[in-house]
């Protein structure tokens, strides 16, 4: 069985009956009341090439019966702030004051009040412009709100409608969190310091959001139920809700299907809270393949997910005196030292450990070596046969394992092919195979190459747009600790149920709420930037070589990524501070023909004739110093040729805008994807950085 | 079965031929040589009135076929700096730059020089003076030495003559720590800060010695072997090695059997560090009975222990929504819900849980609650028999429940007899007995009364001289987490060892090096002072009045305890930075007929004849204002009148003497013990306090 704990895949039901009222941000008590669409031409999504079409692709969309529509959607699912670079004594987080005054809203499965991380020591008093609340409800009263969690809705009145009252045997009807998700992502975006948290041992340190004095305002809207998860129209009123409370930062790991944007209810309220000043920011999407991002809006900042530079590994050591290490989550410190080693030896099926294949006499209270079987069996399925026949413990050999941390119900471990070679031979060679000893519980730091993007961040283009390169940027989403819900069971061992305050979640859902957090540094320090301008310094920031020198790769598969991987690439808080020049854009300004976006992608036909043009044209304002003076540098691979015009940019005031073009020229050799990037740079280290990608379809 | 983890009880072999030459602090290195004994007259131990009585008692000694002897010495085995009031901002810890520069000499075990407390991160270098090294051996590389860990010294020609080599199976032949006491004990005493660590995820926190900037130096002399621990000889030729060495304070938590001092080893090296200026302190044993102090001779700081005001516990909620806490050590956080509960009801032995009583188609995977039958049986039995019928949890009964927390082999709690009547009542009544919810896991401070005296911690007086009080003080001593040997097996669980690389270990073992470290504290702030000095500056600023502003009780009894049970009473680190005044001794001045000891003791037979009157005589030192007067206060129960004369001491320089008397006067109802205290106070918050003890016998 093939599973990814924290990417979930909610059914969802959309219940809709006609477009809400996006103007009028707090919701009519009523419950199906017929909206008047106010179509506010400011608002026209760029995807869009003229107002008529944007008009008639509403009202076709309204008239569509989505009453009774399913379709899915999905819950995108801590080291990470030292990993991203934030220090107590320099940059971002001092100069920010840790995100002081600034608000967060996540809608999410709702929030464990009781988490350390919602402490409210140290934090400034409520913002007097919130109008937010605490509702009460099942186990959530007002009072579980104090200085760092500001707000608590719920927002069911969809999900009620679709399947009658939500259970409390399923679900707390309130804002509190029966799934852990909602606290997870709180705590990450904003969650306060806690010392001494672990994923039942690993990971061990101290917790902490990325804005750990931003105030936090759960908007619960994804529920627990036997038959579906969400409704969009709870989405929306969530949203709707938190624009009218006034928050300045909005996290959503979670999406739907991609649909175009009129049809995009995410879309559709994002534009709103953009048209605020409020940063929306949204995961990916797990769906780890090409064309597969959701929330591709380009008011939108998507996220994808890059793993830590941190490893949870066992150490075996066999009877020869070889010693290896691998990867491991078994949350329990045991040890096992001189205890028989098993190997199936020529028999395939018992060698890769095939379900139903092993003997519990000749494997019990063994540990046990299970190949990969080149692919043809994954880990999980090993581990369930490891169970059935009594192994003491467990060793798979496997480069690409598919197994997640609560699968590890028996001490087991995986190492890549290269050792587990040695393991085999020693299995299938010794008189007396045996282990000396074997330990579990161990945290590495400083793993190479990391960051790498996740093996299951949806890749771009987005389906919906692929004139937009998505996702913008990578965050920490792999193996992310924060807090959770401390009843609810992340595994069982033998035949009881472990519960942890503190959890490692993977997910683009645990990327996006590292980007809501730095988006609220940044606000912190330049209150006046424009959502777009905020993407725009933590994009043109980004890096894109990893801690080994060289360019960011895929997970697993360890080759070079591009763009359509990690987009700008993986976050910099404290280069974010300072960006030199920003990509501003004003949504409510239909007058551009195009997006002034900082990353550049085109799509070419194959049959177009050489040499295949493009030419963008953009505008930076000056964010740095007074005087300056900045000198494009492109880079790419021999099939593209850019040429930047003026190569040189001369500003004299702050705010100052300077246009420039970019052409790009694609040789007849150019394979399906050509990439490279311009750069602005200065004489005071500012490096204004942008993808390009050319898609030759 | 009754166990106590961490009070070890050795069998030694007493492998001394001849008495060594113990003023030749470097021992020569022939094995069996007949040493020359150097009767130094300034070093008469106080106990003998005369020097000719000392003299015969050491030539009787050396005639005595001491090798073939067996006797048994015995080992005894972190928010407790915390629980001291040592702060980073105020007192004694900036005062002492957290010990630097002091040396503690351990002798134990050995250590873990691997263990992350002791990193050499932010030490200062090795002092000039030290003349220690560290010694390659199995497992030990010179160069795990550093800045904190300054020598590991190994000595086992004593144990290796009576048992052959020591087997490497069963330790390292080198100061490395098999089992994991020494380790414990000197990271207890200058470990440096760790943070995040904890005991299975209990007692989460940092750790930190009570000195965690002192140096350590270890000297290995208790080994794990099939047939016995230690030989006195290796712990004598340890001991003079660390004076050799320049250890500045030497910390024991070992005794052998209670023999007059001059038979007693560790009392006649530690006269010898005394005289050097070393302060030697020793645990005061587990015996938990009266006349059990080990370690008693009266230039020794001989320690009890005291509880912390920490526990650890489980929580239930019954099917009836009733909510218990009992303590529980169980290592795992699982969580049970909706589980039958099970009560033998009217079958006594079913209801105790008698060992064979229970039956498992009844017990099976149901939670299992046992009565203690009013003491007829132990919890730990209990356990077994629950792990037989594979209960899925347990709850046991008792208010003084024989449990250790390595013995927590299966989810299970302890409830007082208080709440246990409910869960009994519950048991019995309800028609379909359940479990709601069980979590574990839980580590509570501020727990009150706290400190209590330990119920294992060895009482006074000392068999060897009962006319010396002891124990000494009191430190803590009960579930002290410290640093341990990473790959020894705390506990079982299921099939499988668990180890920890912190633990909770509870003996005056433990208590020892508390004191140690606050000695090495001391030392640093007052190089000048004697050990006699800290040793009275740390009984007369002691405390006797617990978290509830009563009296100091008995753990488990919860009775009033007496000077018997905790000496002065527990340690003050802050308080005795500044004592006011000090007791001193020069242990060389033979001519002294009354040790100036800090404490009275007085034992009197109940066929004298009233009044039965007792005079003390003392010499207090001024080392605090120039100037001062301090004002006698005595309190005592009505059986005792307490006169002082002078009862006003005035001094104008600092390290002025005075004398003063003490008369006791004992009414004939008097019980068997009488106690008391003497306390000075002047205008600046000293308060010079000594208990008083007469004994009727």
């Amino acid at each position: 069985m093939t599973r990814r704990m924290n990417f979930f895949v909610l059914s969802w039901l959309l219940l809709l009956l006609s477009l809400p009222e996006i103007n009028n941000a707090v919701p009519e008590p009523e419950e199906y009341k017929t909206y008047i669409v106010q179509m506010d031409h400011s608002r026209k999504p760029p995807s869009f090439s003229t107002h008529e079409l944007w008009h008639r692709s509403i009202l076709r969309s309204l008239s569509d019966p989505v009453d009774d529509e399913e379709s899915f959607g999905k819950l995108f699912t801590t080291h990470s702030p030292s990993f991203l670079g934030l220090k107590h004594n320099f940059g971002l987080w001092p100069a920010a004051s840790y995100g002081e005054g600034v608000i967060i809203g996540v809608l999410d499965t709702g929030i464990w009040p009781d988490s350390e991380s919602f402490s409210d020591e140290g934090m400034s008093p409520v913002p007097r412009r919130w109008e937010g609340k605490c509702e009460n409800g099942t186990a959530f009263s007002p009072t579980a709100c104090n200085n760092k969690l500001i707000g608590a809705r719920s927002f069911s009145k969809g999900i009620h409608a679709a399947l009658g009252n939500v259970s409390n045997e399923l679900d707390y009807d309130s804002a509190r969190d029966f799934e852990g998700h909602g606290t997870h992502t709180s705590s990450t975006a904003a969650g306060n310091h806690v010392l001494g948290v672990s994923h039942f041992g690993l990971a061990r340190g101290t917790a902490r959001g990325v804005a750990p004095h931003a105030h936090v305002a759960m908007y619960k809207v994804l529920w627990e139920t036997d038959s579906g998860n969400s409704a969009a129209s709870d989405v929306l009123a969530g949203m709707d809700q938190a624009i009218a409370d006034g928050v300045d930062i909005m996290s959503l790991s979670l999406g739907f299907d991609q649909v175009p944007y009129f049809d995009d209810l995410i879309a559709i309220a994002s534009l709103s809270a953009v048209e605020k000043g409020i940063v929306v920011v949204c995961a990916a999407g797990n769906d780890g393949s090409r064309n597969s991002t959701y929330n591709g809006a380009p008011w939108i900042t998507t996220v994808g997910a890059g793993t830590l530079d941190r490893s949870f590994t066992a150490k075996v050591t066999l009877g020869n005196g070889a010693t290896f290490e691998g990867t491991s989550y078994f949350p329990e410190s045991i040890y096992i030292s001189n205890t028989p080693l098993y190997y199936g030896k020529t028999d395939t099926n018992k060698a890769i450990c095939n379900l139903g294949a092993l003997d519990s006499k000749e494997t019990a209270r063994k540990v046990v070596v299970c190949d990969n079987g080149d692919g043809k069996i994954d880990v999980y399925s090993q581990m369930e046969e490891l169970n059935r026949v009594n192994a003491y413990a467990g060793i798979f050999i496997s480069d690409m394992p598919d197994i997640d941390p609560e699968d590890y119900n028996i001490p087991s471990m995986v190492l890549p092919t290269r050792s587990g070679k040695l393991v085999k031979e020693y299995g299938l060679n010794a008189s007396e195979a045996h282990i000396r000893s074997m330990r579990f519980m161990f945290t590495s730091l400083s793993i190479k190459p990391a960051p790498e993007v996740a093996d299951f961040s949806s890749r771009g283009p987005d389906p919906v747009n692929p004139n937009i390169l998505k996702p913008d940027i990578i965050a920490p989403g792999v193996d992310i600790l924060a807090a959770v819900a401390p009843n609810r069971a992340f595994m069982e061992t033998g035949n009881y149920k472990l519960v942890t305050d503190y959890a490692l979640y993977s997910g683009t859902s645990m990327a996006a709420p590292h980007v809501a957090g730095m988006a609220a540094l940044l606000k912190a320090v330049h209150p006046e930037w424009s959502p777009a301008a905020i993407r725009s310094a933590m994009m043109t920031t980004a890096y894109n070589i990893n801690n080994n020198g060289t360019s960011l790769t895929n997970q697993l598969l360890n080759i070079p990524g591009t763009p359509l991987d990690y987009g700008a690439g993986h976050i910099d808080p404290n280069k974010a501070m300072d960006p030199g020049l920003i990509y501003d854009i004003e949504f409510q300004d239909g007058g551009r023909n195009e997006l002034n976006y900082p990353s550049f992608i085109s799509i070419l036909s194959k049959d177009e004739k050489s040499p295949k043009v493009k030419k963008f044209s953009r505008v930076v304002t000056n964010v740095g110093d007074e005087e300056s003076s900045y000198e494009a540098n492109a880079t790419s691979s021999n099939e593209m040729r850019i040429t930047v015009e003026p190569a040189t940019l001369t500003f004299s005031d702050k705010y100052q805008k300077q246009s420039f073009s970019v052409s790009l020229e694609i040789s007849e050799e150019a394979p399906p994807v050509v990439f490279g990037y311009i750069k602005w740079s200065d004489q005071h280290s500012h490096l204004v950085s942008s993808p390009i990608v050319v898609l030759n379809l």
